[in-house]
């Protein structure tokens, strides 16, 4: 995976991150996986994002539809893994 | 939230992932909003690869951590539904 595609989010604010959560050295590989488990993510997101701004009559997502969308996201993997 | 804390993650790129997913417009607060949901996310991701890099006795964190990293949380979340 790490080689194919290009990642939208840049490589240095990704590894700060996991430099943040404690870790002394990153390799560029697992910056380039994490920058595309959150683009996949945010990918997510902003697609229930966009579907709920149309619902509202809004061409514009808002942060509102952001967080609604996070929520949402969260809750249907409950609901998921309930039916299991 | 919008404006408490500046995000680790460059708004511009957030922005181009809710264009990828679709968006004709986005305001900067959504962009703001998302860029830390995907903080959150990558530094919960990231806590997790640095616990398996310690295990495997590794002071880097490598792309094979940030991957089952990634794999275990979703089955945390699955397991913690189940127990519901």
């Amino acid at each position: 995976m790490a080689n194919t595609v290009i990642p939208i989010l840049p490589l240095a604010p990704v590894e700060r991150i996991v430099r943040k959560a404690g870790a002394d050295r990153v390799s560029e590989d697992a910056s380039i996986e994490l920058a595309k488990v959150l683009e996949a993510y945010g990918l997510e997101v902003s697609r229930e994002a966009i579907s709920l701004a149309k619902h509202a009559k809004r061409a514009t997502v808002k942060e509102e539809d952001i967080r609604l969308a996070y929520k949402r996201l969260k809750e249907q993997i409950e609901d998921s893994n309930k039916s299991v």
